[in-house]
């Protein structure tokens, strides 16, 4: 569970190019007290030698060590999303859809560093409201707490804002495969900026910065953030799917006309990184090396992923007559949202049995989706967003917190997170199509976002052979 | 040495959507004993608390970091197999591969969760014998033992089975790429099932389960199981092959057709993840982070890799008269699987020439299966049966522990494992055969295995273009 | 920093197949007498079971995972480089491609194991100086040392080397690409082997050796090989790019014609693998986990790279009108190279604008490059060589060590090795084209070097399908 409160730095060090937004950095800048509160709370080890030298400091590196390869893990499922997202989608818009991919983790990071991490973690004076700031930039105000165990008992403030900003640019991720095919890249790009930055941070706090959901009486739960990470990115895939519409030939004359993807090697290996990337991204949740609680996750982990893609599987060999590769992938995926907001708090059979729902779940709702015609080309909103909501409600149903008043106050964090995000990913996707446009012509639809967008095709001079 | 006798677990908990299997489970169920023996064994830390505190808990942290970290690079080789094999092979077979070694791993952990883990590690009652087993499910039956060093040394009772259920899958993978382009799906995934959930723990528990093979007078040596998982893997493709045939095109008209793969880029990627992968498998099957051992063995695995990349080039070169790369992908390979059985015995000098004499093997053994007419699409057979058996020799002829008595007990081992995993492989593949059926039909296999037995496509919406 | 003085391994262990280089042997052979040095130096664990129950040992073990896990990542950068490079050229060059970055890994780690990692490392009674060399082969002669702390506080003998192999063959990875689709096969591997094994390891050695680049007033600094890995291999595919001269089509008729590649997919995963293994690459030159100095490195590493990739976009998009993708690719690697020098050294801020600069200058040196008729496929030399020097030189205008001397002996590092580099490959390159031949025929380079150098194609069995 990623609560933390004791964050205490600030400063202005990092503008750069993001001058605009600093104009109003004026407005927060308490962070001195709070620096002195956390010091004050925590006098260990205040001198990086001494440090070094004391008996902690080995399980201090052990449990740095495991964060920091966690932030690796997590960094890596951004080219499983992008392969996934390729993959599922044509051929013409490879090259667009492998641009957004890659710059939203730079995007992701740059502006995590300059305001996200600062929103989502606004210190301990901040706590238990709705919203706060602890200024622009990451910096050290005092390096050797930050670097030692007074910062944290379990990693330096650089692993934790890397982990933290790795995690951040998931959430623009997942909306991108909902407006994939048609949306125009610098829209998207501006949509994903202000998201990033603004909307997951200022929830993200309200659980994992202390804030009302986690100070409530029977706090709100969500280990990794089924929910604060994967309802989220589902949210602004719902908005944007929504307002920007389907693609020209999906329900052309009254039918649904699937659009099938160009490369399922592609989308299989997304598929197995964003497996491998959950080691990272629950395992790392645990916010330690803790052995009993991490080894734990990533059994829970593996055992819900592998439940939901055979769940899957079965299933759509069940209702579509054969067994279908692109929805036990999508089975995968279900089953690693559905786990993540439990899977500290599960046994190994509740793990088997919430990843086998998830995998039925998201064969059904891919479905649905299709039929009231919201155009999602990869299922992202029915990955991330419906099972993130069963995963969330899991909770509550199974393993060591389940009971009514949990249920409930699952319930109000999926409402509230979802109203939140919903609404702010419908007004900013709205502003965007009122002003600059959200969706490119239908020529260029036709043609290809690579050409259009980009004047790049994915595969120019590729010229398979016939020998056979 | 994968050597542990002190699991304790037990239950029913986890029988799940398996529930036909749980019929026979009243036949098992002596776990009460042996958890009794091992807690008067290691009567260290029963209680978290005090664990956390005690001197031992960051090494026990770091170790289990390791062995974490090693269940994820085994995992990720099955990102290898599924690259490798679908690279080597037909775009038309391409999906039905990607779903075999999909499903593969999630299959396997499932059934390791429910039967195998059990049959592998029955128990310190069972030690020595042919066969036990230690109940249904895996669970904690104290939970403090089971996250403290009371079970193990290096890590928790839940490490363990991670990084065991993500070898177990492997012996399976191997299997499907010797019955690749031709075997029906839904008769595979039977017979991946039974293979890894029976088949592979029983031969695994004969050695790493502390079974007769580990109690002779001179024990068989097999550090990581060039024997225990890859023989085992590549005698059920020998039977596989045997059985299915090869496939309609390849030996028409009495000389050999080679039939090519579709994306040597895939099957360099898989390789590339195979290394990486076996990083994990050697290295944490050192079942500790201790440096000294860990840091050679991954040493002598690299040297050998590399070496047998070199010279199956080279072998390549000279016998084919230019240098094929599949040839160098499959020396790789063949290094890797060679090392495997000795690879923390094994000198750098020592390393280097097991790979290399296992480049040259795989070179030839390739030539070989294709003029005796066995079908191997992708050399699973040369790779993981000869030079697994080639490496467990190799225990006996270099390093520590060479010498004749120790070459006889390998020869034993071999013999052993290969004739109760052949004998099973080529009943099961034969049952299937005489009851379902095991191959696709003629035209199916003209056609494809992607639109038989799917009805999807790998590549459906590609359109590479060529403006030179 | 990668300074180590301690090394005193020899021997003739590993001879293997290279028996030529073998017979200059004896001309080196001092080791004993830097081995009785070292060993009176470090008078702490001498015996392992004593070392492992020492209170060092568990920080030791976490020190000694994160090098093995840097070495690991280090090694999929290999995978990085084949895809970037193979996805950036055309199909018919692929296998080819593939094939040379399959084997620069092997013959990088066989030839480092022979005389690199000796070369490099020479010793306590070489440093300072501008040549040693240890002895042939890699072996440890007090096992016991090499194994403790009394090697190295940090890690093993056996995780030293591998790091440390793993790192030198990325510099003539680095040349593959500016040479590719023209250079005939063995003739690049005969530059590879000499280039990796003598150049490389030289230069190192001037700095990372404890030579005279280390020694002077105001010792040279670069933290992970801006300089001594990527401007090496940038000099070396400048020298090769120049006496190869560009592909046929490349500039006819005195125009730019742009030789398209064949699959961005490719690229992109290339670059998102190359940016994972800098975790390593950077991370695990701190030589040790120290929590502080790690976590940030990673930081600015990452925090450059985003800002490199954001950049290049940018300028891409002003110049060349479009957001280009291969130019976004460019800059995230510009991004990397460009910190890699100051990496422990850097603020946040101070790493975005290193990283931004990178990625603006990458694009414009791509183009003045093209401007000059110096065909380089993927960019190699505008990454590696010019953002290598840019990065240098940033550790003198930047962070820490910022000052006017330390830019004139970032002036001299850059210099010395350029120089040394530069001849040494322009030499061999010369010697090689002379005697057996650089470049293959123009029918050959026409018709692809897939059929010509290998009998094989890249796709022989693709076919994509067409049923939108």
């Amino acid at each position: 569970m990623k609560l933390r409160s004791q964050h205490t730095s600030g400063g202005l060090k990092m503008a750069g190019i993001f001058v605009l937004l600093a104009l109003v950095s004026t407005a927060f800048g308490q962070e001195a007290a709070a620096a002195a509160t956390a010091a004050a709370e925590a006098p260990k080890y205040k001198d990086l030698a001494a440090f070094a030298e004391s008996p902690g400091y080995s399980i201090f590196t052990a449990n740095n060590i495991w964060m920091m390869l966690s932030a690796g893990l997590v960094f890596i499922m951004h080219l499983g999303f992008a392969t996934v997202e390729s993959g599922l989608t044509q051929s013409k818009n490879t090259v667009n859809i492998l641009f957004k991919n890659t710059l939203i983790p730079c995007i992701g990071l740059l502006t995590y560093a300059l305001v996200g991490f600062n929103l989502m973690y606004p210190g301990a004076d901040y706590a238990g409201k709705w919203f706060g700031f602890a200024g622009f930039g990451v910096s050290v105000t005092d390096d050797v707490a930050a670097l030692t165990d007074v910062y944290n008992a379990g990693y330096t403030y650089w692993t934790d804002f890397l982990f933290q900003a790795m995690f951040a640019a998931t959430a623009a991720t997942i909306v991108s495969g909902a407006v994939a095919e048609r949306v125009k890249l610098g829209s998207f790009l501006i949509f994903s900026v202000i998201f990033v930055s603004i909307a997951y941070p200022i929830t993200g706090m309200w659980k994992w910065g202390n804030g009302w959901l986690n100070t409530m009486a029977t706090p709100f739960y969500d280990f990794a953030g089924s929910t604060l990470v994967h309802s989220v990115g589902g949210w602004g895939a719902l908005a944007g799917a929504m307002i920007i519409g389907p693609r020209l030939a999906k329900y052309r004359g009254g039918s649904i006309h699937p659009i099938l993807g160009h490369s399922m090697p592609l989308a299989t290996i997304g598929v197995f990184l964003l497996w491998l990337g959950w080691f990272g991204f629950n395992g790392g949740s645990v916010l330690s090396a803790n052995p009993a609680l991490v080894s734990l996750v990533l059994v829970t982990t593996s055992l819900a992923a592998a439940a939901g893609g055979v769940a899957a599987a079965m299933t759509s060999w069940a209702v579509l007559k054969k067994p279908d590769l692109s929805m036990a992938l999508n089975g995968i995926l279900a089953g690693l949202v559905g786990i993540t907001a439990g899977a500290d708090q599960m046994s190994a059979m509740s793990a088997v049995l919430i990843g086998a729902i998830a995998g039925v779940i998201v064969v059904f709702s891919v479905v649905f989706f299709d039929k009231i015609k919201i155009d999602d080309p990869v299922g992202a909103i029915s990955v991330h967003l419906v099972c993130g909501i069963w995963g969330t409600l899991a909770v509550g149903l199974f393993g060591n917190l389940k009971g009514g008043a949990q249920i409930v106050s699952q319930l109000k964090g999926i409402a509230s997170v979802g109203i939140f995000t919903f609404i702010f990913a419908y007004v900013l996707f709205t502003l965007i199509k009122m002003t600059i446009g959200l969706r490119v012509s239908a020529e260029e639809e036709t043609e290809g976002l690579d050409i259009g967008e980009h004047g790049n095709e994915a595969y120019p001079d590729f010229t398979p052979s016939h020998k056979s």
